[in-house]
């Protein structure tokens, strides 16, 4: 008998399974093909850097959830998932990266075998590691079956999060504060930025406490004077110069949770305009928080954060933000609410943002943000604790 | 005038150009769309963590490419791409995961207003980030095009690396002697494995002298004992153990060109059994490299380290390698040829690979690697500097 170190209670991944399975009656979906490594973790936490192959959990409506993968992976999946040795399938490596074969005809096989080849499958058409050629292969392997959408249906069930879940987060939390600060402290003038990111890194990995730090989704991102005009750019050995800003866009990770945090350097004296963008930042940030309650919508945080923006006569477009939490790379983001204008999404207590209400502006950038929780009553709370405000060292 | 630092002289970029239109030329492609990010970036030297969202490169049979990314980005593309600003475009934030529109709606309008609505369009079909939806509502909106799969199409062209691209290669590989060189210094019982794992990365982006370095496509991955049973967990929390072979399979990185090595460290004494696949998985590799010379096949070398575990006993199957170079997570590998029993690539002069002749046993796995460079004359150049055998500490 495996040892397992799970991460969650046996009734937790009872909870997620049963709410995915409504949200399959719902859709008129018999079985979900879940390829999102997210998704994955969160139905059977299954965890390793192995979705680089084709992988997925397949959901039948009755029994446990089904692990798929590379045979060299099924160990690590017998080590990682709830589920017995029994729901765990590998397929051989003369599928992987072959010109020749694809994964999805081993898959299609395993369909089969288990009596769905005629049913109604959903399929996750919109993520990274369900490939056109995946879809393509399948679909043809599988006449029978009718293909569904099931783009971020598991996805929109992580939207509100358990305690169990918060409980990952707030640790997540203590690593973003510990990095953020890590940066703050160690930026300075002549400083490499490669050196800087190697303190950030290390600071994250090696966590606080007992809360050991898992890599995030995303790498630190710290781009100064104009590169911090373009949201995305990474590293490089340059010196931090005087008189530049840069923004810190960092989380801590634990046990594949994150709660993101951003904080701006300003080495130097600021000029004036950056001194009440800074201003304008931080009332938005207020009137967001503020909006940010149970019974509101996603929309109302973005306007009320973009309403003081205009007041002092900032032009803002794009997302200012998006739920968080459990997550593999490329991305730290859920994918399904956005904190924006045409947002609908009514918030409810438990739901996780990251509330992103950043500057990219012509010639500097300002990244001023929180992990934000709502509440069952009054505004939502802010889950590092890290003063909030442009940092400068002069 | 903006200031760019690219990595590459444009003698080079002119080349990869002329490489792709051949192959263009042969697959009969008018316009290739290109969305594995490590393709952009080697035709365009376009780098940046934004290909969490859709973007790519179009190259058309005249002109220079255009990038292709969200307008946020497009700020980054300006900043780091070769081609003048006129061949950036970006679509609007309102196409980002967007439960309404498609960022592909976009692109196709720009396929149009080029004049190439009609023409024969190659498309990654196999990529990451090139999803089924992506695919679907592209040919959906672009009904008189006539779509060809050029999954790999310019990967293989990446193959051969020129001059330029080996000395990034061996810049990263002194990274990677330092980053596993660190690894065994700091392995010891009672050692957290993410505090061990801070360090590796630490020492990674810190890098050597003026080389820094940039973060490497795949994670650290070092476990230990029957975690290593299977190839692609990643770390925790948990103390290093007494008689626990670990294995670390790291990579150095710069400019995102990699040099992958693996070592294996043996706190303890090791049992019998392990000394014995070690001298086994040695004396594979000294053959490896005997048959890694131009003008064998990739196979060759595949076989000679198979051949020789079969003499001492030991059942191996799956790849013992892959082509490296230029990569963005999650895959450090080119994804073209493989040192697989099958795969019969011609060896030329230039390839460089992760020789990856791993051993994954039943309670424990030994990793000893080496990259590797074909050479005109002789046996293959391994990169990086480092004692190839078991570290014992015991």
């Amino acid at each position: 008998m495996l040892q397992k170190d799970l991460p969650f209670s046996q009734t937790e991944f009872d909870r997620r399974l049963e709410l995915t399975r409504m949200a399959m009656e719902d859709a008129g979906i018999d079985l979900l093909f879940v390829t999102d490594p997210s998704n994955q973790n969160w139905l059977t936490a299954y965890d390793g850097w192995s979705f680089y192959v084709h992988q997925g959990v397949m959901v039948p409506m009755e029994g446990d959830p089904i692990w798929w993968g590379r045979r060299m992976d099924s160990f690590g999946a017998r080590r990682t998932c709830w589920m017995a040795e029994e729901q765990i399938l590998g397929y051989g490596d003369h599928f992987v990266q072959s010109t020749e074969r694809h994964p999805m005809q081993d898959l299609a096989g395993r369909i089969y075998a288990l009596g769905l080849g005629s049913v109604r499958i959903g399929v996750e058409m919109e993520n990274y590691y369900y490939s056109a050629k995946a879809h393509e292969v399948l679909t043809e392997m599988l006449p029978d079956a009718t293909f569904v959408d099931a783009t971020a249906l598991v996805n929109w069930q992580r939207l509100i999060k358990s305690e169990e879940e918060i409980a990952f987060i707030r640790k997540a939390a203590k690593i973003s504060e510990k990095v953020v600060q890590t940066a703050i402290d160690k930026a300075e003038p002549g400083l490499k930025k490669n050196e800087l990111v190697a303190e950030i890194m290390k600071a994250g990995i090696a966590g606080v406490d007992d809360i050991w730090g898992d890599y995030p989704a995303i790498v630190p991102l710290t781009p100064s004077g104009l590169d911090a005009t373009a949201a995305h750019l990474t590293w490089n050995g340059d010196e931090m110069r005087k008189n530049e800003a840069t923004f810190f866009e960092l989380s801590g990770c634990y046990r594949r949770y994150h709660a993101p945090l951003c904080r701006t350097v300003y080495l130097g004296k600021p000029p004036k305009e950056v001194l009440n963008a800074e201003k304008a930042q931080l009332e938005g940030i207020e009137a967001g928080l503020a909006a940010a309650r149970a019974g509101n919508r996603a929309c109302d945080i973005a306007n009320a954060f973009i309403g003081v923006l205009q007041k002092h006569g900032i032009h803002r477009e794009g997302r200012c933000g998006y739920p968080i939490g459990l997550s593999y790379p490329p991305d730290w983001g859920e994918r399904t609410a956005s904190i924006r204008s045409e947002d609908e999404t009514v918030l409810e207590p438990g739901m996780v943002f990251h509330f992103m209400p950043a500057l990219w502006l012509e010639t500097w950038g300002l990244e001023t943000t929180e992990t934000i929780l709502i509440k069952e009553t009054g505004e939502a709370e802010t889950l590092c604790d890290m003063p909030r405000k442009l940092f400068v060292k002069d």
